[in-house]
């Protein structure tokens, strides 16, 4: 086989067999096909699809090559994945909440690039806090308390860690079938008995139109299935943050009060709506609308905070009831009248301004800026009433993040 | 500029600035912009294609990521260019010809690869012919003969050379774009006057159809107008082999014959065609008719054959009335019927088994091995009739040759 001609194949239109895809991604991986080759078959992918059996069949050659996880207890296996969109803090309240219910909850998990936070960088903000378990720590914090967060090892989906930086500088992200070889390979790979996955739509997600979300949530259900991986998706609007608080820091007191039993109702909401297809699944529920009061009722109990502290605890974290944030200023309404617009690429490039976020790989962030939105779409609003609260340290990033923010706000006169 | 910006702007069906594009292929040049983006970006203009306006700024900066030939002579210049086919030595005949007008032709050429042949290759089956003059050398044979075929100077169109070499293991060379610029940025660094296009179409060929051809031959032309070069094209069929003889030391043989004013009548005929336009664009006849018939008397006078034997001894090569070929044998009609196809792509492919071809870059070639056709389209023919005389050493690849031959005949019946 000759790599050319299977990048020949693709750019003809022609459907890939899963002999030709192995041979290019396991010569990826070892060195022998070069990243040059891998980037023009990227792209020739993108621009002329792949159709569910080859979407199933590079799925599956990204997940084998690399090992998964053992299956460490006789729990049930669940995880919840999300295409990112701002203020997504749902995973740090739905592993815990599900051990709760004697699952187990082994959440491979990301960090942030771009606009969309990511939940390494969230937990990050908690001291001592550590991403970086190996296997053995995993199987046992699962053992012991039956949810992790952390980052994936070098030895899961090799394929996809060496893809993903090459797709992220050489155009060839936005792909559905790159994507979702990208997001099932890695879940494959925890060994689940039932996954959710949370596919976004708006300005604050990857996908900003509702078709485009739908493609991919229909081909990530679809692939999940082809691997007899038990899949279900969930659309969620992102044409406003989740809940009130984005930033890292933010973002985790927000998700403890959720674990509290208050919080923000869409977050609490939504978290219960991603969780209660895998209750079901499992066998912990008959239907869902039972498991949503379950759910809840277990929300209410304190239970899922103390695990998320035990959680915390077993990764070196110190857990505190708040993360201390950086200085808070307001902006205020220029007008009165309703709130049509939040724009999420605006409101996400503000975070990068302060510092929160990332512009590229490995940049640092700071946990403690972010900010707090006091209204949602829809909100009746005075002049001069406080519509958001910005955290930052030492006035970085706050004259670029205001006006970004007060460029993202619209407000409807009557 | 972001390369990975730009990509995504292609990707995306957007048009590129001529500063996007010079940006591209300075930083490709220079080392900035690695392999992995330029193809990447190679494979997004194959499919998403370009515009009149970016094919002219690309032809542009990547002539102009080199140097220009000097103007040696105060002679008007011309040359030709060829899409490449098989049996296609038309250049070896056209430039000691149009030579004798008192025109400079300054040709650099290329090598083989594929099923069809380089001009470089084939005037190296005479022994010790240079094909790497420096532009010193190119300019005092021009001064002196008025005619050089050799090779592209590494200070000619650097960004061509290495994008070409990309574009060969990458699936991204059938792009009308890619393919107008890299013709055209070379034949530009010629400091033309006039340039005739051979846009060739059929089996032989890498325009397999019709159309393909005719839209290349159209980008060609329209490119080469908007450079302000006076530019034409000529299309021409090669779903048979151009005259008899195929193969290296074979078609300088048949090229002598047609210098001598014998030879077969199509190589004669399309050498005129081509350099017809030429003649009158540079004012050497009024009209195309009255320019055929000058160069048909010119071809008979001899004096284009002592042209040729000057450049090959300015070139260092030995003259010889004939290169001596390897053992031949023939094959036989299994039929009687008509001639219905001589399929290209397996006659090339023949070529190489033979040792006479090279199927990847930097093989050697064996220049005394090749074929002459002893059949047209449309010829009838006898069971038992040779068809075909095979030039081949100590037997290499001749089983392999004569099966492709085999295959790549087909006599209708009665």
């Amino acid at each position: 086989m000759l790599a050319s001609s299977i990048i020949a194949k693709k750019r003809d239109h022609e459907k890939l067999s899963r002999e030709e895809i192995e041979f290019i991604l396991n010569g990826f991986v070892d060195g022998t096909v070069p990243d040059y080759q891998m980037s023009a078959l990227a792209m020739a992918i993108l621009c002329r699809g792949m159709d569910s059996e080859e979407i199933a069949n590079l799925t599956y050659c990204m997940w084998k090559s690399g090992i998964s996880l053992n299956r460490s207890t006789d729990r049930p296996r669940v995880d919840k994945h999300s295409t990112g969109g701002l203020g997504d803090k749902t995973s740090l309240i739905l592993a815990p909440l599900l051990a709760c219910f004697d699952l187990d909850v082994p959440m491979l998990s990301g960090r942030g690039l771009g606009i969309t936070g990511g939940t390494l960088d969230k937990l990050e903000a908690i001291e001592g806090f550590r991403c970086d378990l190996n296997q053995s720590e995993i199987d046992r914090q699962l053992r012991s308390i039956g949810c992790v967060i952390t980052g994936t090892t070098p030895d899961i989906t090799p394929a996809d860690r060496k893809l993903y930086a090459l797709r992220d500088v050489t155009g060839t992200v936005p792909s559905v079938a790159l994507i979702t070889a990208s997001i099932l390979s890695k879940k494959l790979a925890e060994s689940l008995d039932a996954l959710v996955l949370d596919v976004k739509f708006g300005t604050g997600a990857f996908m900003q139109t509702y078709d485009a979300a739908q493609a991919l949530s229909d081909s990530l259900v679809r692939t999940g299935q082809q691997m007899r991986q038990k899949t279900f998706s969930i659309m969620s609007d992102m044409n406003q943050p989740l809940g009130r608080m984005v930033g890292n820091g933010c973002e985790v007191n927000e998700s403890l009060d959720v674990l509290r039993g208050s919080g923000p109702v869409p977050v609490r909401e939504l978290t219960l709506q991603l969780s209660a297809p895998l209750m079901v699944a499992t066998g912990r529920a008959e239907t869902e609308p039972q498991a949503m009061v379950m759910l809840s009722k277990k929300l209410d109990s304190g239970e899922p905070l103390d695990r998320f502290q035990k959680m915390v605890e077993y990764q070196s974290g110190k857990f505190v009831d708040a993360i201390p944030l950086a200085t808070a200023s307001v902006l205020k309404c220029p007008r009165t009248g309703t709130i049509e617009n939040l724009h999420g690429q605006l409101i996400g490039q503000a975070v990068i301004e302060l510092g929160g976020g990332r512009s590229k790989l490995g940049d640092p962030i700071d946990h403690s800026v972010g900010m707090e939105f006091l209204v949602r779409l829809g909100d009746k609003v005075n002049e001069g009433q406080p519509w958001v609260r910005i955290f930052c340290n030492a006035g970085r990033g706050l004259a670029e993040a205001t006006a970004l923010l007060n460029r993202g706000l619209t407000i409807q006169g009557d």
